[in-house]
């Protein structure tokens, strides 16, 4: 009555990776300061130049100081900002990491609430304006 | 060859609203400082039931100091959540109403685009790990 | 500042279709019982095999009692829920089809306010569940 | 090779449960007429205020008649209206639970199939209006 | 702390199946050349005509040759499409069903990585092109 | 009645652009083999930094000649899967360019036709096996 999720492709385990999937796995764990690699990185090199584009992008945006780019977040913003667009994709791996992530941070249980909360109510919203197809009200660009 | 957006109701202009809808109306003016009422708000307002149970969380959630609730959140942080998951729903109307709110709170055009950078990124690797139907790391609950 | 929707072919107009299409557009104004033929088909019509194939689908469901088939579901019903998908994928052109079609079912405003009442809700609570990755509550298959 | 949906969070129990939360959780029970919380509730819980928001106006949306609200919809109606922006969201808890509160208002599995076909029919539709950008059948407001 | 998608309704067996359902059960089979009756369609077959009107479309457009009609498209390519839209739609059985379709007809790892790279790449340019509200470059529809 | 897409950023024209941006839309155009910057990266120009991870990453997936990469799909199966994502996001900007781009690699209408019938078709398939929680066949990972 009951199944998982079935992924798709078998992951590269570290003990496999060689040349450039090895030396950003390496480069994934010492960015983040973890010690596994985890299953989105290990999925995506399957194909080694797709996890080079995601990587690359990834570590700019949410590790800048890394690629000596100064930020105008701060992490905790930048990891809501992902968790925000995860949970109204319903992405569950997603919400998970992006979770983890903010918890790492600091980030209490009721604080994720608020989040959350604001989450939901523009989930809400988003479908008012579409279904009433409300027209902007007018303003000049930023 | 182009046609614009066509709404599906008439909204209720300031000058025809009376009772619970001229209340609301107001209540949005004074909250949220402003001296016109949004297209949002006046479409609503035609079951004024719904006008109220949205208008209601939305105050409780985005203007908290109005009814003695303290947020863990800064004004700032709510609104990028809110653009955030208006963007990730490509809501037109949203996408407008909070990119003007946050230029209202001083966000410049470098700021908006880490913003949407960070959004843009997420949408991507949201895409992957549905794609690949990636599992979870597991971690305990928060 | 402002740009509107455009459209990536060119429909095919009624003084045009010959053959299956012609056919097609005789039949969707005498099931329908409108007098002209709405934009989705014309568009259709530039690939006829495929206007066939989504024009006797909608048909069976939407006008059963044309093909013999009785539904389980009145008019409106179907409608609504034609409505409330429309309005949570934010289809502009499908929210604009629907209401119009509710509204020539009787539907008034007032009642249209809640049933978007009703999609804005559960978009919500949609959004908060997969935030959460919420767990089912088991309950054995219907 | 399979791994489930992984909670966030770790729901406030029944037995826990104090104050606002408990007061929620016994009308949440009482109006549904259920002997469990589910586990939205007791998820929505972490943040007691968040739960009292969604709390209340579900249950002025889904149980009119508990505070003195006429719906002009039945509930079998508002369920499938529920069932339909969940199926499009995609959302599992949400699926489940809606489809649980149909079949305990009567709805046999053909009747579910229906509303699905048609779910399933306009999510379709919706692609298409959007894939060819299909202009508005320009109608009047409601 | 983990727990598995939950069907919602019961499937029909194959050795439960009578009379449409039997009849579309072997065409599914002898025209997919499987051995087996994918979950997906025994689902559906709580509702026979459903899953007619869903049989007979899909074995229009993905089996043409089967139905007398010439495709434009070749097989790989129309399941490309497939997994573009169900990793889109984070749809978690479609994207398993379209990855296997794939694989059967040759696609290897890599290829699956390229076609999932400009899946992710193009969900991040939707998002903000949708968040800027983009203008569309005019251009005469085709 | 009608209003239209509200950008909500002012791009930055070429004559205007300097420096990185300068280079960038210089290459936008050598590469594409146009002889304007399309609307999205002078809006995406606001922020530089932002513009470069973008285009970076899309030259590399969408022109790989350039960067010396050899792909293992061809222009338009390519162009198809950005059309697909394109359509099931909704995205109006998106929809345009991508079906501009397929009719210049000479794709014409009824191709068009059937590669968007494919997608409408799943797009009603996701929303169904979503909608039932069918679980997946279960198949070795690739």
């Amino acid at each position: 009555m009951t199944a998982g999720r079935v992924a798709t492709v078998a992951p590269i385990a570290e003990a496999e990776a060689t040349g450039k999937v090895a030396a950003i796995y390496a480069d994934i764990k010492a960015t983040k300061k973890i010690d596994f690699v985890p299953n989105m990185w290990r999925v995506l090199a399957t194909n080694a130049d797709h996890l080079e584009l995601v990587w690359t992008r990834l570590k700019a945006l949410m590790h800048p100081e890394t690629v000596g780019r100064t930020s105008r977040l701060d992490p905790t913003t930048r990891e809501i900002i992902a968790l925000a667009v995860s949970a109204t994709n319903g992405c569950a791996y997603c919400v998970n990491s992006h979770t983890a992530a903010l918890r790492k941070l600091g980030t209490d249980v009721e604080t994720l609430g608020e989040v959350l909360a604001i989450v939901g109510m523009f989930s809400s919203t988003n479908a008012l304006a579409d279904a009433y197809q409300i027209e902007p009200d007018i303003l000049p660009p930023l």
